[in-house]
């Protein structure tokens, strides 16, 4: 175990973890050493590089914090998140496809009763959002909770910005028939957080930071595989350059504008708003567990 | 640039850096992007392995501080520094090899004349170090600064204590003949921090964190390839399975020991002391500009 070269370091890192006493343990450590090798002996780092490296590396940590997790945009932004999805999420037709969680969920969000408006009073077109929830078969499931979170009319979410409290983000329950709605504002399309190393990453590579405006769901019921997703809005200009590569077309809804007048629950608006619904089928449970054993 | 699969993904990040400005940048991104992915492919993590291996790289970014590195120990133990480094220079007899830099080098030591003790009091068995610094012909190198640093004897680097002050850390010239010397204590073997991710991470691999008892040295000389090496004290139980995987056969060193008496620079000692002498060969800087180019 000594004067290694470029070629014998490998399997002299691979030996001394042969024995890791969990094999997933050994099996991801085996892959990640072997890739990560290969990776270096084409690109021939100097050791300045391999500085560069370590330095970005770092940097990228020192950003995450409580409401910023740098380390989730790297992965969003190199489209390891998505492949990690599509892994997972053998595309089946009846089940409604899922995408990235991104950075800006926040655990525990506030449960509402539907119709409860979550804008919190923020500038925007108004947005009427209702839906249900079925299994593959359409039948309805009740009592299923629904987090929502997006974006405001600038782009950004709550936890963004330096003022307490919890806007534009909550916990809904369906109905007996599955149903649920709320009002909020119209999100738009925005920048990933690009003040950072991502962001620096990014611009070296000629890349722009932006992601079509959507609504995040995420929606977890017993006996069924949590379902991670977005509704996109249609005609978004960025719909096929997505900087996190997370569109699907299934996914993307038409948000209907209206003149002011009554909404369908009997709300009266002074000025004109908008509306989408999305019908969420979700799988059952017995994909993922049998994935993960 | 919709609807991609766990093969397609791929391909459409590729096309999203193609245009990366700057050759090297696109080059290495491409790179990293095949790599990663198909490391990704071959371990198909589920969703909760990816929020754990975040996780994993968050709190090595959080453990790094101005005086602990924990990017570099991640760099030095999954064998990626010594690979970088064996790519970097390729062996020649004549030349003096390279080893890691290791997390533990502090820029700009204090400059000492020749013979000085940098122990700084510290107990342990006196050490005499002397050797030369010279050409890849033996002919000697005059005024070449060489950095010397090493750990206590209970194998503790200066600035892992709390107390602030440089010990054990010096730098000092050659003189007309290339010849410098000065006397510290005997380093000890010690493991790499590892109360950190990368303790975690070894642990769950089944590996120690040792590294075999050694003395650093860096060696910049105008006009000729910088040398970052070690000399490792030979018998060392360490020798055949260094945690970072930097023991080369040439690098290892007899550490005479010698009973109480009078020193070759004339300084009487009323206990044992030890010895070691080595003579760098520093190779031409053309090798490491043409490589560069």
């Amino acid at each position: 175990m000594r004067n290694f070269d470029q070629f014998s370091i490998t399997q002299a890192v691979l030996e001394r973890i042969a024995n890791a006493p969990d094999a997933r343990t050994r099996q991801i450590s085996e892959a990640l050493v072997r890739h990560l090798h290969d990776f270096i002996r084409e690109v021939r780092p100097t050791q300045q590089e391999r500085e560069q490296g370590i330095a970005f590396l770092t940097d990228t940590g020192h950003m995450c914090t409580g409401t910023r997790q740098e380390f989730i945009l790297l992965s969003d932004t190199l489209g390891v998140s998505m492949l990690v999805d599509a892994i997972n999420h053998d595309h089946q037709k009846a089940v409604t496809e899922s995408t990235v969680l991104g950075p800006f969920y926040v655990e525990g969000p506030p449960e509402m009763a539907c119709g409860t408006d979550i804008s919190g009073g923020l500038p925007g077109e108004p947005m009427y959002a209702w839906g249900t929830v079925t299994d593959p078969d359409g039948l309805p499931l009740r009592d299923v909770i629904v987090d929502v979170w997006h974006s405001d009319e600038d782009g950004y979410y709550d936890v963004q910005h330096e003022e307490d409290g919890t806007v534009a983000r909550a916990r809904f329950r369906t109905d007996d028939q599955g149903r649920f709605h709320f009002w909020s504002i119209k999100p738009a399309a925005y920048p990933i957080p690009h003040d950072g190393p991502v962001g620096k990453m990014l611009e070296a590579q000629g890349r722009h930071p932006w992601r079509p405006a959507h609504v995040h769901f995420m929606i977890d019921a017993p006996g069924y595989e949590k379902l991670v997703t977005h509704v996109f809005v249609a005609g978004d200009v960025y719909l096929d350059s997505d900087a996190v590569f997370g569109v699907k077309d299934s996914l993307i809804c038409d948000f209907a504008s209206h003149p002011p007048g009554t909404a369908p629950d009997g709300r009266t608006l002074d000025r004109s708003w908008c509306e989408f619904t999305y019908d969420f089928r979700l799988g059952p449970a017995s994909r993922a567990a049998s994935r993960a054993a």
